[in-house]
């Protein structure tokens, strides 16, 4: 197949493209750069060093004889978008090109509004370049499960079937997100599935979880392979960043009482779902939702574990919550949708925890430890950034 | 109390305007004139002729010896946004700063995208506005009820109680809306509901109805105070367009089989409905949701009532559906909220619609009727947008 990966640069983005590619998949990716410029803005690097787009595309050339083609540009120029979608007529188009963190969503009115006209923007030049190029093209779009909030009922996969006053219907899985990057992503959902019902586009919305991990088979292959690993507060996601102040020595800070719960999946295993959902694709006019994780654990369950497996002494402490979120809650979520299409779950395990340690191990005098300290405050309008 | 009345220079915003002034509260306007220049556009015009925004206030002053501010910008400047809350202070705002029309939303990608990032950044501006102003202000925002779509169950005001595998929750109401612009007001209600949140600001979200008339007490004490009468087959609402095709001796024209029910509400009453918002405030913190319309009937209904009420022979023809949308559906409407806060409903009789008859009989001769045909269809990513 051929499959487009935009925000091919990024964590995820890149090993998806190695993955894709190994899988004998032709393979293009396209990316602004925005995330590396985020590190500018925060005065903080990805733990482990990463190499520019061109040295790993070579590298990956190199090593393996399978080109990765690559575009330079942003999809809310829409002459860009279109030109990608016309030039590599991809069979698939996998859509990581947003602003992903919440905490960045939150800082201030300009972040708030730049998060979500970049993503609402970017994912509706998408959906018009597809309707108007090919509707065909399988559209691959990342969600998150912080859509959902964390609602007293079960959640389920993007759909709900519900009565009401004696009378039924499926409806879309009613949503209550925490961020304004989390609520960027509810607007992309809604605008997908109505591309779905007018123009008969195929589509799959990944509710991811919390990823953790820093290696895939592909690029544990060469060191300027790697992906990025974050370690800050604002784009460290929790456990990676639990991981790294352990190494440090420093205690592993709990927002609030550590009762939430989140769903959790490991690297290697979001780009093996992103793998089955591009060779299973939904079928015209279907708006497919999966939810893409693994496990669940709470804050509090994840600080335990990382300690547990770290041979050093490590303390966990409890921070004040910078966010706004419910801190004892249900939450139970049906994930059955990609093991039905395939996927063998990864468990967090002292495994993958050891060589999450070897590799931040490895880096450590590379991090900024204030960069981890939380300086962006729901309740307030506008914080500063970073420390 | 001091009201300030966001797009107070449209066909609602203006009448709105005047009845709260009228109703001895202090009144300001914001415009852009927007809706001023998609006439231009589309090479329409109003078929009421209506004054300048500095005519209209100088003669309603003339009238009444009261004074309405006005402040002239677009909201998607946050220094303007920030300046009028700051400068005029209100203890409410009512934001109908919006682009209206489901129609121009579908044109093609470009007014899409313009309709999605002028309704969201608009509104996300005037969130954060209140929010670091003067938290204590009562944001009354125009939602629509389109955002919900037609689901086979009851449509409740903007949350559902819902049971679900043996649990409970009180959940935003599921949405799958219409069009871009529909889609535009549902990311309205999701921000806003979180800034409720998060903020604890008090917010009341208007799901309106099809609104139709063109007099108020008000604006019937001077022509010069008319309020804007859209007949094309883009801005002009279903009701008002078939008074104005059955004055004009042209069928009326049911898009599909008219079995589309829609909520409906006269003029009057939604400037009633605003005022009563106004005056009894939401709590801090509360998302309150009401559905803003009198009474629900099918196109169908509509056009036989008009052809019913006119006295000369009116002919209904059905045309091919250009929208994407169920013609045979469920559709129940709790609207009790803002009848428990005072309103009195007026139902759709012959006495309003002869007075509807007679304002299109005196300015039929401004009509352009090619421009009552419809050209932008839902199935396609790019129509033009007018005849």
């Amino acid at each position: 197949m051929k499959i487009l990966v935009l925000g091919g640069d990024g964590y995820l983005g890149w090993p998806t493209a190695l993955h894709l590619s190994g899988a004998g998949h032709q393979v293009a990716v396209a990316d602004n750069f925005a995330r590396r410029s985020y590190d500018f803005e925060m005065g903080v690097d990805s733990l482990v060093p990463i190499e520019s787009l061109q040295t790993r595309v070579r590298v990956w050339h190199d090593l393996t004889g399978q080109a990765i083609g690559y575009y330079v540009g942003d999809l809310t120029d829409a002459d860009f978008t279109y030109h990608i979608v016309r030039d590599f007529a991809p069979d698939a188009v996998v859509h990581y090109a947003e602003q992903r963190a919440a905490p960045y969503s939150m800082v201030d009115r300009k972040h708030a509004v730049y998060t979500q006209v970049n993503n609402v923007v970017g994912n509706l030049n998408l959906l018009y370049a597809i309707a108007e190029i090919n509707p065909e093209i399988h559209l691959v779009k990342l969600g998150t499960m912080g859509e959902y909030g964390t609602p007293n009922i079960d959640i389920e996969e993007g759909w709900l079937e519900i009565e009401h006053k004696g009378r039924t219907d499926r409806v879309l899985y009613p949503k209550r997100p925490g961020s304004f990057y989390h609520l960027s992503k509810v607007h992309d959902s809604h605008n997908i599935e109505f591309a779905c019902r007018i123009w008969g586009i195929r589509s799959t919305d990944l509710n991811q979880g919390v990823v953790y991990g820093q290696q895939t088979a592909e690029t544990a292959r060469d060191d300027r392979l790697a992906t990025r690993f974050d370690y800050d507060a604002v784009f460290g996601t929790v456990l990676n960043r639990f991981v790294i102040q352990a190494v440090l020595g420093r205690p592993l800070t709990v927002y609030g009482n550590g009762t939430q719960t989140r769903g959790l999946i490991e690297l290697r295993d979001t780009v093996r779902c992103i793998q089955l959902a591009c060779e299973n694709p939904a079928d015209r006019g279907e708006f497919r939702v999966f939810n893409q994780i693994t496990e669940l654990m709470s804050l509090q369950e994840m600080a335990d574990t990382i300690a547990g497996a770290c041979p050093d002494e490590v303390t966990i402490c409890h921070v004040e919550n910078p966010r706004v979120e419910l801190e004892n809650h249900h939450y139970n979520v049906v994930h059955s949708g990609l093991v039905e299409l395939g996927l063998e779950p990864r468990l967090l395990s002292d495994t993958l925890i050891e060589s999450l340690f070897e590799i931040t191990k490895r880096y450590a005098h590379r991090a900024r430890p204030e960069a981890m300290i939380p300086t962006i405050e729901w309740r307030k309008p506008s914080s500063v950034i970073s420390n």
